[in-house]
């Protein structure tokens, strides 16, 4: 199969085997006669599925046995709700760090849910740093401080998480399982799966049980997080494939070192390219602190930026695709996410030289 | 391939050519050298695929051009607490007939959100028959009065849609799209995708735009109607695998007829079955109203309830697979959706004729 390189800052590449698989089963699963998503989602052959999507996810996160584990749909849009809604009872207030694009939504949510403030907003340096801990406004009484961990149109990541003394809450969509979760400081972490669990379709939600507990009563059955526990998130149908999809990406993470081996691909992966930045003598430059550049998304300018749209199409040609920066920001992005081959990373390391000896 | 017959109510049987089709191009779509699921919400042939979605749904449903059409996450659940969130501002209540689990998961839902009362409930009657119009309390001023048009568990349909000179909203989840839709009854209309239309992980709903204009201020972003319609459902990444099969069950439809010829289909699938039963002599019998009973859905029971069990598994043993009726009620379940084969149908009536001989 003719594969070209993925660089999609998502929904993004995944592992081929994990493709192929899915292909092979998807008419017949397990010679029941049927697709698995063809079968009642209480069918035994499903819910072993299920099941062990949720321990592996367990397992890999090292997730504490106090922290419920949902798989729900919506992505992470609807957790800028589901969050709020469960967690500011009583007048409670939460912080939020304005990191970018999705720090802002999340804090555009919350305020319209319950009592929010902007404890810190990157806005004025167009969002290529994250806040020192020095740097939060933190209001006494917080309820939690909310958190994006990876911005991925920035292509800026959180080094390090906070110790602050209120619990935190984190987006973690765009570099979920490439880097240990210290749950002592969180009391809930979500996700979307389209960058590193799996295809679109989904949220991965963490919560401490004790937080569910005390949700206020009365919200409706689908936007609590109790009716979720309380079934496993089998309450309603849930998202079949995307669960299957991502059980298998989980098993290949397994095979492949777990998060560790994530984050150390990660780290090594990253710096190759931001390496090939540095060293370009200027033909390259990289607008994000240097502290806080992404080890997921890796955006770059070009000196020439009128270049920028000519190293895109030639990247293409080449077979590198998806290499253009998010359109409200341009310039170039290169998205590596676990499940992106070495090899890609190589073939954009070459290119850049490559193009840079062509045009510099 | 060795299929079974799949009488599961849900998620339920797909077209075989479906599955096959989706098999072949999953790993590599169109021969761009990634897959559907692996690409950007915003590419172009994943464009293409999405927006050709919303126009099948419109032909096949003739849709008037004031509807939004939705593909939201979630399933019919989250709209159990979308629809009131956007339908009841400004103190507005509304009459919820409750026929059965999916009405009453409804009414409970709205019932947190707003004001709603109960027009009707069947619970009396264990859920056999649906009301007519003059069994509706349904108060004046009232907004909207929400419907089931068909309750999987109790097997019964509503023949008709009531003219009451009140907007309806239904539930359609579990027969959309097997009969005609008189739009200028209803200001809004949903289900979840499982059965009718492809995997699960996804609703479709139709909204009237003047009913989007009208809703309250301040809702979080992904729990408005106007914030899918302003973006065509692309304001968050969507299902993206749940559209592409869906896409391809609305072109088999449109191959078999339209929603004229799943209509056809359904009423004489249905009546064979139900005459199975008629003429078995009491050795099966239906639970319900005969002017109700549904077309997607058929429940019945054996004289000897004993039997049941054998009945369900002999005939598992003969390739006729999820026949048991929902754990709640018992008896056995028929679910004849829209994909599922007229040999099926088939098969089903002449077991049920040998199992009669053998045990009556």
């Amino acid at each position: 199969m003719e594969r070209v390189h993925n660089f999609c800052a998502g929904p993004c590449t995944l592992p081929v085997s994990v493709l192929e698989e899915l292909a092979a089963e998807l008419p017949n699963y397990g010679n029941s006669g049927m697709s698995l998503i063809e079968m009642s989602h209480r069918a035994a052959l499903y819910d072993e599925v299920h099941m062990e999507t949720l321990q592996l996810l367990r397992q890999l996160t090292a997730a504490p046995d106090d922290f419920s584990i949902q798989l729900l749909q919506g992505g992470a849009s609807l957790q800028f709700a589901m969050v709020p809604m469960n967690l500011l009872a009583n007048d409670a207030e939460a912080g939020y760090v304005v990191s970018g694009t999705w720090g802002k939504k999340a804090y555009a949510d919350a305020a319209k849910v319950g009592k929010a403030y902007s404890a810190w907003s990157g806005a004025d340096g167009n969002f290529t740093s994250m806040p020192s801990v020095e740097q939060l406004d933190l209001r006494d009484g917080s309820r939690y401080l909310h958190i994006t961990s990876n911005e991925t149109i920035g292509g800026i990541r959180m080094p390090d998480f906070y110790d602050i003394g209120v619990p935190m809450v984190a987006d973690m969509s765009s570099d979920y399982l490439s880097r240990p979760i210290p749950w002592e400081k969180f009391d809930l972490v979500y996700g979307g799966a389209q960058k590193n669990l799996g295809p679109a379709g989904m949220a991965v939600v963490f919560v401490r049980k004790s937080v569910i507990e005390a949700a206020p009563e009365g919200l409706p059955a689908y936007l609590s997080f109790a009716t979720h526990d309380a079934a496993d998130s089998l309450a309603n149908t849930p998202p079949m494939f995307t669960i299957w999809a991502t059980n298998k990406v989980l098993k290949w993470m397994q095979d492949h070192g777990g998060v560790e081996g994530m984050q150390r691909r990660a780290a090594d992966r990253s710096s190759r390219i931001y390496d090939a930045v540095e060293s370009s003598g200027g033909f390259y430059r990289s607008p994000v602190d240097s502290n806080h550049r992404s080890h997921m998304n890796i955006v770059f300018r070009l000196r020439s930026e009128d270049k920028e749209p000519v190293f895109v199409s030639e990247a293409a040609a080449n077979g590198l695709e998806n290499l253009a920066g998010h359109r409200s920001v341009g310039g170039i992005r290169a998205s590596v996410y676990n499940a992106l081959p070495d090899e890609s990373v190589s073939a954009l390391v070459d290119f850049m030289a490559e193009f840079a000896a062509r045009h510099g």
